[in-house]
């Protein structure tokens, strides 16, 4: 998964940017970067690590510019090299160019192969590259029908923000499988995957960018064009950005975040209730919201049983036994004066290996829970995303393989109850706009065939650093 | 404030230190450090920054030895410099010996003033190495004499650990005003500021340091000594770890901090109902535990009305009038679609200066709030501490300056309420074993005449690095 | 001007590639690279900086792989970023190649253009890039085939290495402008700009690559293919490295450095002697073999007058009147004691701008020199070079703008006299084979229109870092 | 060995002693430190490695104030830990001080033991700390008082300067084994090791420092005292800063070092003719001005037949068999097209361990050399240095342990000569001034029983880093 972001004319550009990035950094830890346009070059920062570490004050001078976009990323396809962080800028017939991209292409391979049979070098193994490389090759005609063809030949997923020259292109694919949001600050228009981000800086949230739809802002203007496929596509939201992903002070996809956690909360207590227990507790932080509608609905007291530690980084920690509980332990703590003999419900937003699950369930047993039911606030994960959501491998989700009540007995709880698609749906403002491939495996856009991340690498070049 | 912690002949000493640090973190964020001792040297890593940051693979494997003491620190006296950072070590007569210190004595003036008259020459301004120079002329007894002697010179708050050569050093001043822990781990005894560090680490709770005591550990030889003055002593535990410092899964004070902090809320909400509310939030996570007594004892629903951001580094954020709320914003953004149109509780744990608060009220409003009751779980705060709490000078303590309708003036709640002394002092297992100084200026031990942090320092010797 | 390398099939590739470009710093102090195949990928380190500086322990283990090319640079072409550092790499179908180049293009220009048209797009500002893409848009026939038909499009002056997987090609212009040798070591074949590089790793020099030769060495094995273009082509060897570039014990152009210089003071002291000077000395160490030439051919005693500071690194001096002689004499400090009211002789290898030497004259009179009578190893140097020296603008080369007798006045020596143009080649076993255009203005290859060094850049792009 | 400077009252201060500890690097190449005082601190910057590498403009800039001192050091006392790096300063009863020192105490041992029974503690493992705390226990009378005082219970050989606030103090032992030259520049008095580094920043050269004397300097105004030991004590320059360490455009000792050289090889070729040679060359740098003397002392033609490579930095080389000339080579290069079948007169100024000169003499040899004559301008060196010199152990000095003729089979030339103690001497200005004992073991100052360059250490305490 990906965060972009993208300010147009503001003398404020690369502090916008930077700090609306800090806003979407749940969308991705693995690396950010930002790319301005001074009116000359566009001038790029970018590292590996979160938003807070890749940037100070030199940085944020340096961006000179008042347009600028920007990405924090987690890793979907190419690995994970510095050259392969985002923006990606390349300067063509002395104009610069430069693309930020949230989501999964998925007839990458043939476009690869024919760009380099006609004699295009790739600079980085990602997806995002060959769709500089076909505005390349785009001689004739207006930039908006050069962005209309280009994404044409694009399938899958695509939120995209591009810097041509001062001009910030945002576009989404005609799904509309990834957000996008419009906002405006001091009158000029910006982008950003999620509304939390606008709301952080103090932007107003206008609306989404639609599906189909490529924006082209300078400031105060901006111009739309559609791509034709946009008519004859269903809509295909991630339904797991409402789930798990996007913050709960976001609102996309027509809803609002935290309000859909809630509902799937409550509609969870209906399905599957556990009215005499001793209190409702949430696997902090991601679990919170629906442990709040499930106490609400059936009226039980609500705990706080593990507390969250907010100093987590990079831990070393030696590999022995003797240690074997400190990585559970070291960010989520129980609370034995809270748990000691008691029945309790544990609401967890989604399980994926079960591994972490089973590790919690046994680190709230040693603090004296005498009973654990836990309660998934959606249904079981059973199929890969190929749009997108970084799953593990099918042999990997707990959910493909084994029976509810075989992972109830592999992380070892009193009672494992998952949510159902449809109550699922149902907690959803509008059921029918929405992709739930990884629940039920029907998958809107055909999956590639060569599944690989690494498909734009040589077999054996994934090391080659400078 | 300061986390101390001291491990005794384990093959993992090192990354125990580091493990149990981390537990302790939000001590001290200014800095840290780990001495070991390899069977001939003490071995010392410090660092300013956090725990996470100022440890990798590489220092822990350059800690040799079964025997360590660690530190986490806030400033509290001497200036931030590196060599101010603790661990402190010397050698002294081929002896190496390494202190760390949480506490602040109150006459480092006179100790300081004699020891340079004598000859010492000191290479930190902290007046931890004071207690260094008073070992190091001791020439003649027992060492268990030696610190029973060196200990009496000392006034003030202090809890101590030392590493001489392999034995492990405790120490806790007579009237026990900072917390220390000792636990087990593989049979052998370890020392920890908090429980919540042991629990961490997988050691188990024995009992707190006694005030006054000193303990002398050898792996899984413990031996104590006593302080005479301990006997005429009253106890002056520090009651704002209970409402502010400590974690909620510590023991200290034998009391557990969640549990207080659930009673202290519920006092509150016996003390200044708002029964009429539409929910109760708290500002998290310092507030989480006390709203949530307060929504109960009155039936109140309880909201997460903000959302905690969990990726808070060192921020750059430019001077510019457009971002003045982002500061706010950045760590907790409150959440429009729970607070639109709404009559709000809001539980906070204390106000210090009140500009925080004055700036989450105006945050909230700007969400939607309608009316918005102010409910803070400790009395007024009104004279500063010099134990060890880093409390600003009184000027800048708005409750030393101003009545509670002022400061809802200030903050522009609709109404403000404070918990009372007695109510705060009824929610402790055992109230009469606290310094409350810093609610009722009632000081248990003389203030220093000098009251500077830098009393050690030439007047403009604050920069000399190296 | 740079310093190349190749190695093939020997086990320690990196480090011999590393070692021979230690030999060859004196070509190229700017930045250093090494690029080495490891049987899958081409793996590269490259640093601004020295050849000791930008290579430690780590960075030749990294180097995997028996074979390997290396590159040290002055900035000829292309600005001084980063992303110009050589060698050049890139993967295209699979196949990793890696480019090493000295010397300059003279139809850059053209070939980017027609290029760019084509949709290639540049990652470089560097003329050797165009090399790149020629060879991946060659799609049938032979490797040899492809490099001739590459290398045929090329005018100017190049001497190259190229690893194409495992194979090192080295190739040279057809009219030899920049050296380039064969050697041998433990059996295997390597290619280095100068024998003394060949010399210091213990390898045996073999021949000189000859001036059109296209070389394809694995291991033991090596394949020689020829431009057809050798043949019309008279040779010009740049006359520049035998007076000041090369280094004195290098055996290149069919003669050794050495004793071509002391044949260039031997003659100089024919043309113009000072036969009743008190001694000769030279401006160390360039200077030294001439001067030894000088002294000998007239019987004179020679001196050392000048102490030259073996610790010459990054200085820092404040731009202060004070200590202007400082950057003077940090190097180079006369002793007053040899000089003091001294007649002398100082033979210097060239004069650029004259700046440096008047420097040196004012700092000689300093010390006691009673007369100064300047002698130059080689003719007034009047015309830019476009083939590789980096010699500054014509408005800057002092011989382009002034007699002898006005340089004279202005270094402000008692005489000043330059070798003559037959003079100098007559100290050459072969006069006919040199370009000695910068002397007489007689460009062998036309120099090119638009001359400037940031060709290929961006008008305003000189900055655009990562 | 070690170079020292001291800078009053100029704005320039540190910038001075930067630029004069460059032209002393060759006294020390292991750490350099700058302190100066601003007025209230005094601020220090010190770092492992050369000058230049050990500041930059920021550091020079931090240095603020108008008075310096520097110091730049080979490891004599003490480990090479990060604390032992020169200059040391600790602040007493608000008074800051600091110290450079070159040369080696004799009586460390029992001022440490004293010193530490009565309570002090060390930082360091420097004999010159001891001076300090010696400095810190003076509490009546004086500066002049103190420093008298203090320097009369030191033994063995140092040049010191000081930092007393604003003042710059500078010292010397009563037998001068140690150079240390006065200066003065734009009208203020300055201190140096030797006189090349006053030369090097414009300053003039005034006089040496008398033995016994100690200067406290104030910009224009200097005030003298003595030590009463000077009368008795008969002056000890040590005569191997002559032979080899002091630079060749220094004057010290009453003497100018390239003249005293060039006597020495005058010298040598009376003793020693070689006089149908076919040339004289020298092992650049050091043997170059013995070899002048040399070859014109007996009208021999010299030649350069080794090439020094001016880029030597820390090289890594792989420790492989193949590379074991080229740690030789890569310095040092003999030139073949020189060497070839000729009869030569190797001049080097000393031979320490023989290991070097064995190698040197091997590469010679595969240059083509067919006969070689090493000539050595110095007496055997078969005692140990206890002033200052860091000679090796005595079983490790080659003529402490073999015959001259030993010497020559075992570095394998053709005839080996050492220079005469009787003649040595003569070619000093003034013989009876020097300390000989290398060369004859006759010590002017009893040396140490406890010889351990470790003295102050911890027998295990090497590595106890920060």
């Amino acid at each position: 998964m990906c965060g972009i972001i993208g300010v147009s004319q503001h003398k404020d550009a690369a502090q916008l940017a930077y700090s609306g990035l800090y806003a979407l950094q749940h969308r991705g830890e693995e690396a950010a970067g930002i790319a301005t346009y001074d009116g000359h070059n566009i001038l790029i920062k970018k590292q590996p690590g979160l938003v807070a570490d890749a940037f100070d004050e030199r940085a944020i001078n340096y961006l000179q510019g008042d347009s600028a976009i920007g990405h924090c990323r987690y890793s979907t396809t190419g690995s994970s090299n510095q050259k392969n962080i985002q923006p990606f800028m390349v300067t063509h017939k002395n104009t610069p160019i430069a693309i930020a991209h949230n989501g999964n292409l998925t007839n990458t391979e043939a476009l690869y192969r024919r760009l380099e049979e006609e004699g295009s070098i790739f600079q980085t193994t990602m997806d995002s590259e060959i769709i500089i490389h076909l505005l390349a090759r785009q001689r004739n005609g207006s930039i908006e029908d050069a962005f209309v063809k280009v994404l044409a030949q694009l399938e899958g997923a695509y939120s995209l923000v591009f810097l041509v020259e001062g001009t910030v292109v945002g576009a989404r694919d005609p799904r509309g499988f990834r957000p996008l949001c419009l906002g405006t600050i001091d009158g000029t228009y910006m982008l950003a995957s999620e509304s939390c981000s606008l709301d952080l800086i103090g932007a107003k949230f206008e609306r989404e960018i639609e599906p189909g739809e490529i924006v082209f802002i300078k400031g105060k203007e901006i111009k739309s064009v559609y791509m034709p496929e946009r008519k004859t596509m269903k809509k295909s939201h991630c339904i797991f950005e409402n789930i798990y992903f996007a913050r709960p002070d976001s609102d996309i996809f027509d809803d609002n975040i935290y309000q859909v956690r809630k509902r799937l909360g409550e509609q969870l207590a209906r399905e599957f209730p556990v009215s005499d227990a001793d209190f409702v507790m949430a696997i902090p932080d991601s679990g919170n919201y629906a442990a709040l509608g499930y106490a609400n609905e059936l009226g039980l007291p609500l705990e706080m049983g593990i507390v969250r530690n907010h100093y987590i980084g990079r831990t070393f920690i030696q590999p022995t036994q003797l240690l074997r509980d400190l990585r559970v332990k070291i960010k989520l703590n129980p609370i034995q004066s809270v748990l000691q003999g008691k029945r309790i419900v544990v609401v967890e937003d989604s399980i994926v290996r079960g591994t972490t699950s089973r590790s919690r369930v046994e680190s709230l047993r040693k603090a004296g829970a005498k009973e654990i039911h836990m309660r998934i606030s959606c249904p079981p994960i059973k199929s890969p995303c190929f749009y997108g959501i970084d799953f593990p491998d099918s042999n990997e989700l707990i959910a493909a393989n084994k029976t509810v009540e075989e992972i109830a007995g592999f992380i070892k709880v009193d009672s494992l109850k998952y949510l159902s698609v449809e109550g699922m749906l149902k907690a959803m403002s509008l059921p029918e706009n929405f992709c739930d491939a990884c629940f039920t495996g029907n998958y809107p856009v055909q999956p590639p065939t060569n599944r690989s991340k690494y498909l734009m690498e040589h077999p054996y070049h994934h090391n080659t650093g400078g």
